[in-house]
């Protein structure tokens, strides 16, 4: 092991996720023409990196390495590689490789993160023969497939963009496909890291109204500054479901628990009206829906998850062209373990980015 | 009341679903110059009827008299009524009236299916102010406001096509709404009245492949006569969810239960597939779903509710001009109540039209 370079922060059991992470090396995935390694510089964290750390969503198949919004410097590139240089700025999501069969239903029709014959993902995967594991960005190297090695467009900084391949896409992906932009009104539900991601992207697209919609008042100010053109606190704003009845023609939902309002968030849609979960809860089941409330509004609700490498290379182009500015806290990768109890603790405004 | 023309079968009380509706006069709601007067030739007998007669979806405003797929001639045209001649044959489905003004983000957009100012329903719906009540087509006689009036097109017989008024209506506006046609394979949950419809819709519609799922084994082969490509039985058809996984790109669902296998059918849909439900059960909650679910495959679950005047119209000569025949077996007026019983019992194939 003392010959790879790479080291980073692993998860050895569930109570990494209360600080205990260690600093050690752990040998990457097995080197592919089709790979590319990248000097990590920043790495965001990620509401999913606390599931992992703590087998929130299932068993973490320990030692593991969590972090998938890694931005860095390319330092090794594949011979099968075309569009990425050695030395240049890249970035990495969620997603580090799908099936990429020409026969897939999926994958053939650019859809790799509904891959549904094996996506791996970027920390906590195990690829398929004698290839290991897959380790994320809290570290000092990353070796992902090139498909989902992403080039940084020039005028994003890089602690901006890192948090947008997770946080980022996760909203903008469900905003785009739904119709997010003039003539719309969008509600984003849940105003944490990829909330406040919603509000921003949802701006930039030009929807005609967009509201922030979270538990508490004290969010209300930032989500305003955010660009926001509405705050509804379900805790503390009485009958804002009656208020607010069929105003929104789209939700994004980015809570992720059982007790939820649903019900509430959905009678703000208009007729017609999508909800699109991005947010899954421990365990994964969401409130009960009532038929009649699907019927009466013909409304939809769906999910969304990441975004396909094409979207995240669009976002990315979109948010340099925009300058779409998230906001963003920088921590040193040496306190990543107080930046995740930090991070558990609710206290980040709105992301969290670790430096090396 | 004895002057009144209007006579029908009342119910009287949450037993009247077992056969025990009584006939007798009833008074139309208030005439007004906006309104058609109905001589009844047929009605069909849809689901919606026992849920109401036994107070399935909440207190029924008894005396009512049920039945919302009405043909008839129409024997009283109000003044301000352009698109029906009196002596001309006419239908209603199971909407009377919307708010209609101008200013309804709903109406104006002729989706006065879904008005949330205040539907009437054709049967058991209090009309504002003091115009009286709705009453449906188990009788002799019925008044609606003219935009819920449907001429019937030449070619369709009436008794076929009273059925299409709502039980038709119910399951092709989903269909159009949602791209069944060339290219598509499309699922119909629940083969009785309205699944039998979803059949010949969707093949009428041209989807590529067109399943038929339901529970026993012994609808197999009218499924297939009714023009399926394929028929699932999910309780005697082993593992049929895993087999036919990822397989429809639309699923509507005429079943209305809270123990239907939900999770099952939405392991049919592909990659971003949709799944309409247009049922409602008694209590009205859906299983529950799990988040994971609609994230992985970036599925919708959504509702749809009968069809707008305009859809009906569309379905209506879309029937036509098709030749889309339902399977109906006739049954006199005078036995409305064995006829109901024997719609309880489940023995309609598939759908029962009381003819006077």
């Amino acid at each position: 092991m003392a010959a790879t370079p790479f080291q980073g922060w692993l998860g050895k059991d569930e109570s990494s996720v209360k600080g205990k992470m260690t600093w050690g090396d752990f040998e990457p995935k097995k080197w592919t023409e089709d790979d590319v390694d990248i000097e990590i510089s920043h790495c965001g964290i990620c509401g999913s990196d606390l599931h992992m750390l703590s087998s929130g969503w299932g068993p973490t198949p320990y030692p593991c390495v969590v972090g998938h919004e890694i931005i860095g410097k390319a330092v090794k590139v594949g011979k099968n590689v075309k569009h990425i240089k050695e030395g240049t700025r890249v970035g990495v999501g969620a997603e580090a490789r799908s099936c990429l069969q020409r026969d897939c239903p999926d994958c053939s029709q650019n859809l790799e993160n509904h891959c549904h014959r094996g996506v791996i993902n970027t920390y906590g995967s195990v690829y398929p023969g004698d290839e290991g594991k897959s380790y994320g960005g809290y570290a000092t190297h990353n070796r992902t497939h090139n498909r989902f090695v992403f080039n940084i467009p020039d005028g994003l900084d890089s602690a901006d963009a890192a948090p947008m391949l997770c946080g980022g896409i996760t909203v903008f992906s469900p905003l785009k496909n739904y119709g997010c932009g003039p003539g719309k009104t969008v509600g984003i539900v849940g105003v944490g890291g990829l909330g406040h991601f919603g509000v921003l992207f949802a701006k930039a697209l030009g929807a005609d109204k967009v509201v922030g919609i979270s538990r508490k008042a004290d969010k209300r100010d930032d989500v305003l500054k955010l660009g926001a053109d509405k705050y509804i606190s379900t805790d503390e704003d009485a009958d804002w479901a009656k208020h607010n009845a069929q105003s929104l023609d789209l939700i994004v939902c980015t809570v992720s628990s059982e007790k939820m309002p649903l019900e509430g968030y959905l009678s703000l849609l208009k007729t017609k009206g999508t909800f699109i979960q991005v947010g899954a809860p421990d365990g994964g089941n969401l409130p009960p829906i009532n038929a009649f409330t699907l019927l009466a509004g013909g409304i939809k609700v769906g999910g969304s998850a990441i975004g396909s490498p094409d979207e995240i290379a669009e976002m990315l182009q979109f948010a340099a062209d925009k300058k779409v500015k998230p906001w963003i806290q920088k921590r040193s990768m040496k306190d990543a373990n107080q930046a995740v109890i930090d991070m558990v603790a609710g206290k980040a405004r709105y992301r969290y980015v670790l430096e090396n």
